[in-house]
């Protein structure tokens, strides 16, 4: 599946000079990295350091002078330096004049500095062209050829002829150049490699506190209950009993957590009377991050059904069902076939099997590329019309699952309802909600606010391009 | 999984003017949207209004003009209103000359007009540049800056230099630019966002077709006729036993519908003894949705999986299981252990298992970023090759499943033969028809016609580049 | 999931001179399916043909002239014509000086001659432009406009001019084109359509000899000792029982191949006391395929997943079953329940479904375009972090699974230990040395080793950048 892994060493042994030269101050493992791969793709390389002569570890091919010698070489200029470091460039202000200086540093927190190291940069060297540049791709990608993680180079400065200069470079080594603006990005720029998972952050805590307090009421429900009036230890259930009691009510509660945010949305729009007004920020927030609370659901969903099909292989459940059998046995009773069972768990596995197929879809739809080929109709139509049957029928699945439990007293222990009851408020809240929304009458007024129409305007807009703003 | 978030609020503050200013008629949603994403990009954002003043909801740092001083900001003007108003457009023809107008409309239903939004604002606006862009890119996706579906800006247009600016600002914007022609083109462009999965329309109407047949079939066989003569009703078995008999039936018949083309296509080649001639239409169709035949085929196969999974869970199988064991006791049987039945019952799992996973692989390569990474020769190898060993693994499954049953008269319900048998039939044609088609002898003309060599040709062709035309 | 399927032929019906004239050497298959998709994307397109006259499976709308009248009409040509008829083109050489000639052309196997086809054309036309392009993509990828395989083209050349016209004229066909250096360059392009999943070749090799090695190991202490020494013949086993042992094993220790070479060079690191020492070759390769290594483990864990899942509905387990509760009631035997067995066989499966899932979460963040999404961070949080832990999960189940079996001497068969045993050894000493690495003592060198610091250096280098070196 890998095609980005030409053996680059052979491509250019004696073309040094075809694409013109490139100087890059510092003989770090970056800047090194670097230099090998512009020489592999038919750049001339030269070096500026502090001792020319103690080069050994450069790529082959390459030339090392002193900083002055090397800056006067090429246009571009890499500084594969520490930021602090930078002052002592200030010394060649003459000599980079003029120059292009491609600021690849990277911090080791966000914000570490007030301003950002570009920024900083072109404070100390004001005649220079500062472009920040290839902090995001790291040395092992650049010298191994295999760029697992991002191609991306986001560029950003403020003149745009050398933002062009660099971006050409990145290009002829195989990266995707993107164009971010001015400097002002860097901070930016600098900030994103050391991010971990922004938006997975808030459906992640999500997912781990509701797991912990479903985990706790079953737990208690279940094993304490039993210990307490019954004097019964059955804490081996927690392993999987209790795990597969957990993971379909999270995923339950978050699958409609991801469509509760519309339904709201849509909501405040009727209220308002038109689209016009600012959603809250909770909420524009809480819609950002719908896809990975749809994503984060669906793994849990992933582990329901794992656990669910171990079952009939578990120690505990083959060990019961034959003490079952036998004891039927020497009671001397006769086993009957209830036909509405068999209708009920049936149409139990049924309602599983396909809502967590379609749960399945929606993920792979979410798949960048995938999504990267549909158009916004087909998107809305898989993401909102299948999530929402998705939605429906693991409600159905798990209404089916308690069927009349319910109502039957015995199964309030200490007053506490089934877990599965709790695990139905929010889904169906979300499926009467849309229900309504989706009436005639009410769907009518939602579709021409989305389209424009303001209730209390005097006039009605006349320019709206009639895209969708809503899932 | 998203890099696409970055805080684009706080890129520029008061960079208004880095690069350059954009003009937008109309302050609707898609207007306001796209106006506020150039601001953050860095652009300087004039709108051009019918009433400047009253522009409340605007994005701060713009500008709002009316439309003859708005025009006279900028070279570029995105045209962000219906098209039933294009016409009061007219009276700024003046003004409007030479500008690069980007009409960005879209229309409620295919082909509304006779001619596309943007040849009509062209034939309005004769001196202007008309440039058709941005009407695949959705008001809430440039205003999350979160770009779920695509990002692909298809621009057309008859000025290449009026079209190059507005790529350079879909670019800047960090979404993908894609020159698609002349202006001819913006009919297409604007049908585009209107169509839905259209090369999945065929694939899902043959297993819609498909699927009701069989389960008419399979109810006819197994639920009518045990009623008719036996007067039982079985008619829970619908849920999982029937929809487990017939998703398996459907998928095979899909796959083998994947791969029937092909055959057919080799078949018309060695009749034609050329391939320099076209193929009938409903082939070239056939062929064109292969990967969405396979692809629904392969969600088939992995309900039947599922439905497979759940069988030992299900309270049908375990009461009938539980009913025989009594029985066997008290009727004082002892059971024997038949080494055929496990061979028989082992492999056909395993040949399910090895078949269902090849086709996972398969749909696995289907995903646009992995093919995109494979070569051609790779490509082939994977679709073809195990394409046909998994049509192969799964036909030999089913014909486990079978074994002898279609011997037995009882298994004739009213003369009709068992559902598996049907399955089998197309499968079969196609592994014997390909059977012969890579028997040497065969193999060996097929290639040479695929080379350009002609049966009946006096000149063997010199100059074919050696491709393959057919997987 | 399809966009790149416009209706293509309606695009510019009558368009034909808008993007200019492009000449075509040759009329082959490659050659026509290129020039219906020029004239598709609104060129005009003329053949260079010996026989003019005949060229009735042309597209329409293309002009046919002699090659020399051909050549005047356009600056770029494309040849499409076999390697062995280039030296006809010499006589043509006054008509092509200064001529752009694109080489599409490729060979039937790596490195068939000894200089690339593209620099053999421009030995034999010097005073042309050779720029090598298109080969990558297949005749009928441009025929059916569905680009289902890659849609990379890849261009080099001498002339950077010459380059960027073919690559605009890629642009213009929808497909991306990638500066690939200079001529020199060709001769990799040309090789490359050529192969066929190189870095997949060793993790296949190393499955497949594993593979083989566990199955005769597992076939000789399961079936043949039990023939030899019971005269019972269970070789029904293989087709599931055996073959669920050998998957498990082999995807163990696959994945902890994978993890191997990074403690590996870690210790290299630490025993050198620099990282700016090359690893050994072998070292360098193992560590470039660890991904497809990766995702070899992960098919075998899946068929695993299968194998495990359809144990109770196989034969030979129900009727085991069966047999074992008529034979309890025979004896009058009571079962009864054991806690600890139920714990041991819930935590197995527990850990196998948890580290199946985490696994399963390895693989998609493997797929380009998600791995293309997510920063160097956040890259190595998942593949490291996640996959030791993934590495922990599975070898914890595997040490459950085994629990006490292995101090019984009965479970050693002609002396060899069970299976399982072997497949514990390497994950077990990667996890101890990489708990050994990740103890705080000997993760501060290792963490200073990477920021540049050398043991034996005198001076501590300024100009390290700080990204990662290794996962």
């Amino acid at each position: 599946m890998e095609n980005n892994c030409f053996n680059m060493t052979k491509l250019c042994p004696d073309a040094d000079n075809t694409l013109g030269t490139v100087c890059i101050f510092g003989t770090g493992d970056f800047g090194r990295s670097l230099g090998l791969r512009l020489l592999q793709a038919g750049y001339s390389v030269v070096f500026g350091s502090r001792n020319p002569q103690n080069s050994s570890l450069l790529p082959k091919g390459a030339q090392v002078l002193s900083h002055v010698e090397a800056a006067q070489t090429s246009r571009v200029i890499f500084i594969a330096v520490h930021r602090e470091n930078y002052e002592f460039l200030s010394a060649f202000s003459q000599e980079l004049a003029g120059k292009v200086l491609v600021d690849i540093s990277n911090n080791l927190m966000k914000n570490q500095y007030p301003e950002s190291n570009a920024e900083y940069l072109a404070k100390l060297l004001p005649q220079a062209n500062v472009v920040k540049a290839f902090n995001t791709v790291s040395a092992w990608a650049l010298q191994s050829g295999s760029l697992d993680a991002s191609r991306q180079v986001f560029v950003c400065g403020d003149n745009s002829e050398s933002k062009q200069m660099v971006m050409d470079i990145a290009r002829s080594l195989w990266l995707t150049a993107l164009d971010q603006g001015s400097l002002l990005a860097a901070k930016e720029l600098e900030n994103y490699p050391l991010q971990l998972f922004p938006l997975w952050r808030l459906p992640i805590y999500i997912a781990t506190g509701l797991t912990a307090a479903i985990f706790i009421y079953c737990v208690l429900t279940d094993i304490v209950y039993t210990f307490v009036t019954e004097g019964k230890d059955n804490s081996y259930r927690i392993v999987i009993s209790i795990a597969n009691r957990v993971c379909p009510i999270v995923s339950l509660i978050m699958l409609s957590l991801c469509y509760l945010p519309g339904v709201i949305a849509a909501i405040l729009q009727l209220y308002n009377g038109t689209k016009y007004k600012r959603f809250p920020d909770w909420l524009d927030k809480w819609m950002l991050c719908r896809k990975q609370l749809g994503l984060v659901a669906l793994a849990f969903a992933f582990l329901h059904v794992l656990y669910s099909l171990v079952i009939p292989i578990r120690y505990y459940v083959r060990q019961r069902q034959n003490i079952y059998i036998i004891s039927q046995v020497k009671d001397n009773k006769t086993l009957t076939f209830d036909s509405t069972m068999s209708w009920r768990s049936d149409s139990f596995y049924s309602l599983g099997i396909l809502g967590f197929s379609l749960y399945i879809l929606l993920g792979i739809t979410s798949l960048p590329s995938v999504s990267n080929m549909v158009n916004w109709r087909e998107f809305r139509f898989v993401q909102s019309k299948l999530g929402h049957i998705t939605l429906l029928l693991c409600t159905a699945h798990t209404l089916v699952y308690g069927w009349n439990k319910f109502l039957y007293v015995s199964r309030y222990k200490w007053y506490l309802p089934p877990a599965y009851v709790l695990s139905l408020i929010v889904p169906c809240i979300v499926l009467v909600l849309k229900l309504i929304l989706i009436t005639p009458c009410v769907d009518r007024v939602i579709t021409r606010i989305r389209q424009g129409w303001e209730r209390k305007s005097v006039h009605v807009p006349h320019d709206t391009s009639g895209q969708p703003l809503f899932l």
